[in-house]
């Protein structure tokens, strides 16, 4: 097997030698955590940790270059013995559950060491201190690998317990990252090519901040971007997106490594993957580095790194050479040890191969104490930037309180009332354009709003009139171009918002082309960022460009979707409302819903009416009585407002609700609820053009449902509406049959 | 302005004398069609002419090669005035609609020219011929290109009086290129990036097909594909999946032109598109070429087509630098060119700068006359393949009968049987492993049938046996590797099955992956393309993975979608009956929803009643009156027939109903709904491990649905079912809160 005499060789590479690194350090706890909104759905116990601390004033004794350093001084054996405890970590924990891949933490357990041990700032204690080093484990089902590094690290969120109960009901170790159950884990990965996008929105934010921030004297932001990812990676088409943008923009402190194993879940990559990755990464302008021997070959690795932070106008992508399962005498370099625990036998023969005497979950001491200097090195390098943010704030008191609302989350207090309000006299005019002066007001007055679109700015009507372009040469603007690259712009905006809690970063597209980028909105919801998706040209009423562009059930699927607020606004305060709240939920991603044309200005729509999700904007019945609800969104607000003004006119009691965001109506009160749609009231008409489909739940089995459930066509809008029956007289003539 | 300069620049560089070329020749209609189940929506003319023909046996006295040679004599000035004649047709037409997209056509004239008439082989009375070369307009805003193209070719399609119409209501015309408007249209373009992964999927039906069907004594298969896609079709990442797979399997076959025009929606590509196109194409495995100068080097562009077709072991990618709106003075190489009309003004300015005094829609004399030959030299095109195809059949009679079957799509008689079927007493399995036995039952007896998994074959259950892997030296093979490229694999597959009707493709993904592919899936559904895809894992019944891997509100994001079949089969005999129609329904695409877990074949199931999409599969009740209904699908389907059976030992008389595909369902007749869910039983229980959205529908106001609202989560399969109350027990209690 070639990994036994790797093996051998990695030896005799390392066998020099070199002085133990000490660990005798004195603690200095975080003054300033930036725990705010950030943890975990579960109160953790580093989130505990976060209150006021002990050593305040002290300045540090420990430097961070102690822990940067990669001309590493430990010595030799301890380096192959942590690489195998990570090994044998991943191995027993996926052979305890039965379920589990540890062919990939067999592989890239030495780049996994070195960057954790070796290369990365962080402080164990405090998951969340600003200026951490980003890991991203973009190849999630290797996550093992990373539950053993966060374990020996010394988070408190990966426990002997926790590996123990990798993979089962309740436990911090699920079967890919999650970073809402583990703190230490940035962003949620598992669905392929979405980390090594989020990194390149992680560096972006990096970028963005420092360029903001940082002054001659003192760079306050200053930390890098690493990530792993895997063959599949590189064959997902949002990664040559994310990647390509980040060439673009030159993102220097982004530093990648492919563990280029040669093995995916169908077997040998010759059969379905023979394109030449250096030269397409060279293309995409990253500095590429090739590390041939991944298993063994540590200062390889190390040399690498060091190159790659040399670049500092380039992302670099580090090739790293692996055989995946390094170690198991009859799996490795096999598709066998992908995704299934080894098997007993083969665990056991993969012991003997690697020397490896310890019970299944041991980290021997000498590991472990090898290891414990990360929490006082951790705490010390928070303490050390604390006192140095100290500084920045006595210097620059505006810059740092921006800087410090970015970090802790915490909103100006009265954001909310830069944003605009509408009376039925104003203007009339396209939501599109409505939403562009709430994300200008929302920009004069949050310090980390930034966004933009996938080459529609101009249609999606997203551009900030007082900033500029984020571009390699203006990286503290804050319109981001992102290209026609809709899946990549969701999980880069992903990325900026895991960032940090103050960072709220929206992006835009068609809404039709939501398609595109699905898997990152599902995982923005899941992982909850506060991602604020704009998406115009919300219907049949974008006209002449036809079916490929009109979106008819994505309405539905989002509604269908947990976590993520699908908001339809029918004029300026419907679309003020849905901002109010987009920005305010920073655990829950909105979809704005916005038109291409032009809507009036309706009577009776507001922000407060909104925040309920549906409500009255009309009535002319008493007693909780109308003859006839009807129900609009967006667009087919306006329908159902002059149905009933027409309807009204022949004496009839008509209500109008406006039914904006389901999911926020379905928060509120029984008591609510029946006062805006009344159980007796069975009469009910809804309109929207989309698909009808869950429309009963609103109007009942005896109401009727007025909506689009084929695709649309290729004609001006106003005929598109008629042709397709979005009109008042079939509202009219649906409320009649039903009175 | 550049534009005028290097229109000067054109007319010097064909000043040379070249003779015309003859159209006076004997028309040969087709002897034998292929149409019968890929003609659009409304009857076409060409359609109406697929009758028996009036020359059967005549053999052709024009050879396609006159067709075909790119070393054309045509004179200089029909060349350039034809080109002219494009541009304008596009001008005046996204004119006369002031809506639309002139810049393309503008800047892509001469390649459209030099493709449609002097390169490749159709015949415009018969748009769907077997052995024409397919073309697509990736970029399919520009669509007024195609449409001129096939107005100028003779295609009935498009006529005068449709380009008077583009972008109307019922026109042949629409916004975007659509294949089920206009014969002469492939495949359904618009959403960037798909158009090239179609042409990739083309590219293989042509070389796998070839590979199967050709001898050395008879090419009978043998055509090109020809693309043209833009900068925002390159930085899509579906275009990047399909590219390296298209030189992964070595299509030498596919020529792309990619229309390099510096300029996007947002301005120029500078602001977000700097890698370098052309070598990471070159590390795709493309041989590439630069023409540098696509306005008027039209020699360039034969030169570059011709190199491209000697190159046979690789795509080409023919980067054409072009001006996006050639020839308008004001606004050429601008975005204000992109998606607008030109307006009067400029309109005016742009005849006068090219010098074309003609009315608006209006094809010059001679240019006409040029254009005219297309008609009888297609006819000869076709006339001359049906003889080689008769002189195939004589000596093949076998190949020539499967071949025949590919292009009408006739599926052999009695196709069905194979299928297999199921006794409660047969083992139980999971959905995807009797998927597989549908799989390779079905391509042992349809010639069409062949697909494959995005590197997850050995998780979907998708090889087929008897068969080897389409591999560029085996590409007559039928098991296809995608890697892991799932929206590039929806989108080839378009592009397989609108290849030729009998071609029918099935992929397969994760079900939650979906979100992946889904614009290319929307596709299939709005182009009527019937891909099958099948998507395991379909549940939180997959366990470990965790919520990254466990589709919730995919059913329902799919049941809302028009025109595609979502099935979620319980067992063997439902897994066969939802093939049976995914089969045999070649304009509706179907999504299978498949478990990983194994699963009981279960009493009552049948083919024939998931053709009605729901149907009873036991009740203890008579006179259509059941205490309860018990409604469910897939994996619980098990769990309602169990609760049935306790609720019965109590005495009640309790339905079970499967309700496997809710939009066959929809298409029965009242009285067939009203005896599986008879309107007067109002208790219902539904029960589905997925999102409970749309359920009131069928369980009505009084019913309860028992689902899954939120995220999944990483455990074992069956705790996960009972911690989320999908369970025996929780049917029960529902059940008797409503009886």
């Amino acid at each position: 097997m070639a990994s036994t005499s790797s093996l051998a060789l990695s030896q005799a590479l390392l066998a020099r030698a070199l002085s133990h690194h000490g660990s005798d350090q004195r603690v200095s706890l975080p003054a300033f955590s930036g725990l705010k909104s950030t943890g975990p759905r579960a109160a953790s116990s580093s989130r505990r940790r976060a209150g006021p601390t002990r050593h305040r004033d002290t300045r540090p004794v420990i430097r961070a270059a102690a822990v940067e350093t990669i001309d590493t001084t430990t010595e030799a054996s301890v380096v192959e013995k942590s690489i195998n405890t990570i090994r044998f970590l991943a191995i027993d924990a996926v052979q305890k559950a039965n379920s589990g891949h540890p062919g990939l933490p067999m592989g890239c357990a030495p780049m996994g060491h070195i960057l954790y041990d070796e290369v990365m700032r962080y402080n164990p204690k405090n998951p969340y201190w600003f200026n951490r080093d980003r890991f991203v484990l973009s190849a999630g089902h290797g996550c093992m690998l990373q539950y053993a590094l966060l374990h020996l690290a010394g988070y408190d969120s990966v426990k002997e317990e926790d590996l123990k109960n990798f993979r089962q009901w309740g436990s911090r170790t699920p079967g890919h990252p999650e970073n809402f159950e583990t703190p230490g884990i940035e962003v949620t990965t598992g669905p392929l090519g979405q980390g090594i996008a989020n990194g390149v929105g992680l560096a972006l934010a990096e970028r963005h901040l420092a360029a903001r921030f940082n002054k001659p004297d003192s760079e306050i932001v200053d930390h890098y971007t690493y990530v792993i990812l895997g063959d599949g990676c590189q064959m997902e088409g949002i990664s040559n997106e994310a990647c390509s943008l980040a060439g673009h923009w030159g993102l220097g402190k982004l530093i990648a490594f492919y563990d280029d194993n040669h093995i995916s879940i169908d077997g040998d990559t010759e059969i379905a993957f023979t394109e030449n990755v250096d030269q397409r990464f060279e293309a995409l302008g990253w500095h590429v580095i090739w590390v041939k021997n991944g298993n063994t070959g540590y200062d390889e690795i190390r040399a690498a790194i060091k190159e790659a932070k040399a670049v500092k106008d380039k992302p670099t992508l580090i090739k790293v050479t692996t055989t995946i399962g390094f170690g198991s005498p009859n799996k490795a370099n096999s598709y066998s040890v992908h995704g299934s625990a080894l098997g007993e036998k083969e665990v056991e023969a993969t012991r003997k191969n690697l020397g490896w005497p310890y019970e299944p979950l041991h980290v021997p001491d000498d590991v472990k104490s090898h290891w414990s200097r990360h929490t006082p090195e951790g705490a010390a390098l928070e303490a050390d930037w604390n006192a140095k943010f100290a500084e920045y704030e006595k210097k620059y008191p505006e810059e740092a309180a921006e800087l410090k609302a970015i970090i802790t989350g915490e909103l100006p207090s009265g954001w909310e009332k830069a944003l605009p309000t509408y009376t039925p006299e104003s203007p009339g005019d396209a939501t599109r354009n409505l939403s562009q002066q709430c994300l200008n007001a929302l920009a004069n007055v949050v310090p980390g709003f930034l966004g933009g679109s996938a080459d529609l700015a101009s249609s999606n009507m997203t551009l900030l009139k007082m900033f500029g372009d984020f571009q390699k040469g203006t990286p503290e603007e804050r319109n981001l171009r992102f290209g026609v690259r809709e899946h990549g712009m969701g999980a880069i905006c992903n990325g900026i918002t895991l960032h940090s809690p103050g960072l709220i970063p929206y992006c835009a597209t068609f809404f039709v082309f939501t398609d595109y980028m699905r898997a990152a909105m599902r995982i923005s919801a899941l992982s909850e960022a506060g991602v604020i998706y704009v998406m115009t040209h919300d219907s049949i009423g974008l006209g002449e460009d036809g079916p490929t562009h009109q979106p008819v059930e994505h309405l539905v699927s989002f509604r269908a979707m947990p976590n993520i607020l699908m908001f339809r606004p029918a004029d300026g305060n419907e679309t003020a409302g849905a901002y109010k709240i987009a920005v305010s939920k920073r655990k829950t991603p909105s979809v704005l819903a916005l038109s291409r044309q032009k809507l009036p200005q309706l009577p009776g729509t507001s922000i407060e009416g909104v925040e309920k999700g549906g409500y009255t904007i009309s009535d002319n019945s008493s007693g909780n009585k109308p003859d006839v609800i009807l129900i609009g969104t967006g667009s087919e607000l306006e329908i159902a407002a002059k149905a009933a003004e027409e309807l009204r006119k022949e004496g009839k009691a008509v209500r109008v609700v406006s039914f904006v965001c389901w999911e926020l109506f379905a928060e509120q009160s029984d008591a609510y609820k029946e006062s805006v749609l009344p159980s007796d009231v069975s009469a009910r008409v809804s309109i929207e053009a989309g698909s009808t489909f869950g429309w009963e739940k609103v109007v009942g089995s005896k109401g009727k449902a007025i909506g689009i459930d084929s695709f649309g066509a290729s004609a001006p809008a106003g005929l598109l509406y008629k042709e397709f029956g979005i009109t008042v007289d079939a509202v009219i003539a649906a409320a009649k049959a039903l009175i």
